[in-house]
């Protein structure tokens, strides 16, 4: 038996194929999902013979190496087989092992190399054919999301998989100035990325709130604007170098001439408003401090910077920022005024043009072409410059600038619709599609490069940075890996939350550090309780819980229960799916069901009010707690008997409506309010 | 109201005191616990406005706003206070802050430094005095662990304390050899010791495992001896400065002549056996390979090593292993044995002494005093190398090298009884007294710097060391800190609970990383029946486990059931506590306590089984879990019926000395047996 499984397959009938074939016991869980996939009906088992070996008929360098030793490793911590061999080397050599990857050559990590990979799956060996290293490592990530149960055994399924990207720049953006994230932080999420195939890796590296990266020769820039957190130059390299060892490339970003508040408190003297006196910022929002591009000594200082370091990452590509710039200071400078008459520069628009020019050519004599966000889209730019799309009508869509620069002639990436730290279900990332029905020439097409989530650090901290990246991210890398017909939603989510726990085996703590949180909550009492409550809550999105930017400072507590809360809450995502269910045929299974989270939830008050006494931070829980025990009891109850009054449905309306009441100050939503309505309306007119 | 509690009330009377003071929410969990506390029946409360002020006579370094900083951090992330105070630093000035620290001075971080402080707390302010920084950070640390609740508000009792160390000692070493640990598995250790007043962390960078430091003069070491797996210049000066920055020193260690298998794939030309080949060791135990010490480029080569590597570290005591080895390759080596004749060394000690003695020569010449395990303790070692005791009949106790090497004039370290690795109970290593009542004379005793508990990491890596190091190196800091008459088992172990959750929120991951494993063995499903059993369940002790160093090679997979399970399993030291009660007053509410643990075990085995089709490794617990179900049944039976019939008690001895059986290949021990034995006579003869 054999089933061929093409694209257009997949879309419409795969996951009934698969169905048919095994329901119980056989599943691919793969995101992002490839190219094409074809299955046999037989499977490899894995024993503690496993072997690999690596061919080549070119000299290879040591990273796919690594990774398939890594592999090795995961497969053993994974199946708890004690597999034989330990490592993979250029000196093993094997006749038939049971993993044969063959690479042509080790690929110079740059934009736009060969990714592509093969792999098939017979029941007695597996074989990877891959022109680039790179493409053999995602062959390796995709291998291990093959691995699966058969017959109580770990077994790879019997498939051929042919696979490359819809997209060449498929990356992760992180925010490590606004709060800082030490270099296990970046490296446990570069492992991350490389599982769902990302390959870039965007490092912001300065902003308002700090400038973390070191300079030798301008030492201020640390000694008084990162409040001593900051990357070293060493610690550069061996980011850079861990990213490499992944198949990704790094882009730094120094945000420039705006978000400067920390740049200036070293450098004042640089500032378009020489009165204010400048300090690092503890607040979020955008602010005016920014960089004077009218002063000489403005571009012999960031010429000596990105003298120094430029040489740290290997990249073409050097993100310069850009964005956010409102002019207040440049307008209210007379002397910025009067140089902005004397060289003909009409408005703020034109002087940040200006400024933007000098710089490229600062970056040009390193080697380095600039990439910006898309304010530095303006006619005089030059046409290799990357424009960093975060701005448009509608996210993702025909009135992005990712269109108008791609049409204008620059190569451009998308972030307006992925920014994750707007905190939007998975399904809204995935329905951002960069292109859709646009019709664009082929040159044009080829100029949209791809896309980047993009995690701004305002409301995370190294605590909960990974819950607030994963695992939505990998439903964007899918995005911006396969094809755009690759769109279900359901699909997605029910291989996400497979995914989601093979990235915790990658190393990123998105799972462990909730129960961290809440256990601190609990003072280290009990956290059922609150686990419970926090799978069916959700934090504020959009920005609303940092009202005006003003709620939270760099330094105020991210320990509380709406940092222990994810998108996509778990148990509100099954429990609405369940009342979608029983709307439809009123089953009594899932009636049951519903009974059963509605008879946990009911005891939430009490059950956090034994718990308050040894923890105070419980008390600011408790109201939103109450409102969800007396929604729970009333619909207990109206759904044991099959109905609410009327005084019933007025009762739990107001309870639900008061779901993001401000005066909790818990910042959180319950998520499972709107289907509550529905069944509400459902049993009151029943 | 006032009570002095002294060392001998603290002995006598200190809880019955605390009992009669506040029974329900008056605590201290101090660990170590201090020289001399006295309390007052108050609190300071902590808000918003909670304010840290650093004065001093003279100028300090960063060390100490760094700490109190940090101090600020954590106690906001504990608290969830939105503390508005967000840095500490020589700027600051406030006349009355709610935590005022005064230090004399900044202490050079080495042997022999002022360590004490004060600390009393009023109900409107908190004065710190100590006279260097490094007692002034372990004052913030007894701070931290003073925080208690009451009233349901975050408080700080009103107690004024009087510390400083017993011994000035006090280390734990990690073997970063037989498992590599990365730079942050060493960060967060140094944070939990710094938390303990630990102050020396002892680092086994070599072994026949691996050779983890860079050597640019000798790149081979790295090259063909690590894997890949190693420490680079930049990182250990970056551990130096992060372990001196919380008043920790650094003692590294390269382990020569023996456990030279790694060294010597390197340099198989300095090998004692020139016809053996060698390689990275993947098992554990004690192997053969030798560095040659009558040759000329056995020296050469480590004074060239050690002009490299000791400016990295600031400390002047260099540890230079010397232990176990055994001769075998010098015996068989002619010309060895020809170089021992003409030099008339009489056997392989006195060789071995000839090595030490010309390796102290090129210590000294770059300013290092030489440390060794006490196999270096041979006549003619001059006196003032440090002898690292491991060795004795009994732990710790009179024949032990310690008191030998002090009596002899040596500075000495006791590890000889704190080999955490040994996996044995935190009441076992508390217990171990260095001293005890053996007569020395001042001069003697001073010899005794303190002692180092050891974490060999044969059977353990970065997902598990934390959770086989804490807490219970906390209860042997406190017999490294404080009086010999703080002994008592009881107190320490509701203390160490309470430090143990402290522990998480310094970043260790001791407790996260456990329910990491029990997911990825459940294969993702649930893990409450596997950590119900691992809560009664420990690894075997004493090397049990890793019968002949060869059940386990380096690669094998650390993510089994044992891995998981730990040391003092929670669940049994409660239930074996009831037990004791039971059996002393057969009191009604403890039976129902007893039935209801009975209860859910009784279930183990089916509930597993349901979830062994998805998860492969749980077949490897079945038949324990088995076992644990079927000694569960008879006991909650026998129970209810006050009465276990002879065959029920013949069926659960053999159930229960089955405990150990090592066909199971799960190496755990189910740490209820012998409780359940004493109940099972009991019921028996009833």
């Amino acid at each position: 038996m054999k089933k061929i499984i093409t694209l257009l397959f997949i879309n419409l009938f795969a996951f009934n194929l698969f169905a048919q074939l095994k329901p119980q016991d056989f599943n691919l869980n793969l995101m992002p999902w490839p190219k094409s996939v074809q299955i046999q009906d037989g499977f490899l088992n894995i024993d503690k013979n496993f072997t690999i070996n690596v061919i080549s008929n070119s000299d290879l360098n040591s990273k796919i190496y690594i990774a398939s030793t890594q592999f090795l490793r995961n497969l053993t911590n994974k199946t708890g087989i004690f597999i034989d061999q330990g490592f993979v080397n250029v000196t093993v050599k094997n006749n038939k092992p049971s993993l044969l990857i063959s690479v042509e050559k080790t690929a110079e990590i740059k934009l736009g190399i060969d990714e592509s990979y093969e792999i098939s799956i017979s029941n007695n060996q597996i074989k990877i054919v891959a022109k680039t290293d790179v493409g053999a490592m995602h062959a390796l990530n995709t291998l291990m999301q093959l691995l699966t149960v058969n017959n109580g055994s770990f077994v790879f399924p019997t498939v051929t998989i042919e696979d490359n990207p819809r997209f060449q720049w498929r990356g992760l953006m992180i925010d490590a100035a606004r709060h800082f994230m030490p270099v296990e932080v970046i490296k446990r999420n570069l492992d991350a990325m490389a599982y769902v195939k990302l390959n870039v890796f965007h490092w912001h590296l300065s902003d308002d709130q700090g400038f973390r990266i070191e300079s030798k020769k301008l030492p201020l820039l640390t000694q008084k604007a990162s409040d001593g957190q900051y990357y070293t130059q060493n610690q550069i390299k061996d980011i850079v170098k861990y990213a490499g060892d992944r198949g990704i490339r790094v882009i730094p970003e120094i945000d420039i001439p705006g978000h400067a508040s920390a740049f200036l408190t070293a450098y004042p003297e640089l500032a378009s408003n020489k009165t204010r006196v400048n300090k690092i910022e503890r607040y979020a929002g955008v602010f005016n401090p920014t960089l004077d591009p009218t002063l000489y000594e403005t571009y012999k200082l960031l010429d000596i910077l990105f003298g120094e370091i430029t040489p740290l990452f290997p990249d073409l590509y050097f993100h310069i920022g850009g964005d956010e710039n409102e002019g207040k200071d440049w307008s209210e400078n007379v002397s910025i005024q009067n140089f902005m008459k004397k060289n003909n520069l009409k408005d703020n628009h034109e002087l940040q043009t200006y400024f933007n020019i000098k710089l490229q050519k600062i970056l040009s004599k390193y080697g380095k072409t600039l990439m910006g966000w898309d304010e530095i889209m303006t006619d005089d730019m030059p046409k290799n410059a990357i424009i960093h799309s975060w701005r448009g009508k509608h996210e993702g869509l025909a009135q992005s600038t990712l269109i108008e620069a791609a049409k204008k002639g620059y190569k451009t990436v998308l972030s307006n619709g992925f920014y994750i730290d707007r905190m939007l279900p998975a399904s809204h990332y995935y329905a951002t599609e960069p292109i859709g029905d646009i019709k664009l020439s082929n040159k044009e097409k080829a100029n949209i490069l791809g896309g980047e989530a993009t995690m701004w650090s305002e409301l995370v901290t190294p605590l909960t940075i990974d819950s607030r990246i994963w695992p939505r991210t990998a439903a964007i890398a899918e995005r911006f890996w396969s094809s755009k017909e690759i769109n279900d939603i359901e699909s997605m989510y029910r291989r996400m939350a497979i995914i989601n726990s093979d990235l915790e085996q990658t190393g990123v703590t998105h799972i462990k550090n909730k129960q961290a949180i809440l256990r601190n909550i609990s003072n280290y009492q009990s956290v059922e309780t609150l686990n419970n409550l926090s799978n069916i809550s959700e934090p504020f999105k959009i920005y609303s819980r940092n009202n005006g930017g003003k709620e939270y400072k760099t330094y105020s507590p991210f320990t509380l229960f709406a940092d222990a809360c994810n998108v996509d809450a778990k148990d509100a995502l099954h429990f609405n799916s369940l009342i979608n269910k029983y709307l439809l045929d009123h089953d009594k299974n899932i009636k049951s069901e519903l009974l059963a989270y509605l008879n946990i939830w009911k005891n939430t008050d009490k059950e956090l009010q034994i718990l308050r006494a040894k923890a105070p931070i419980i008390e600011t829980i408790l109201p939103y707690a109450n409102r969800v025990s007396k929604t729970a009891k009333i619909f207990y109850e109206g759904l044991q008997s099959n109905r609410l009054s009327k005084q019933q449905f007025e009762d739990v309306i107001t309870l639900l409506e008061l779901k993001e009441n401000p005066k909790d100050n818990l910042d959180v939503t319950l998520a499972i309010s709107d289907s509550l309505k529905q069944l509400a309306e459902f049993l009151t007119n029943n």
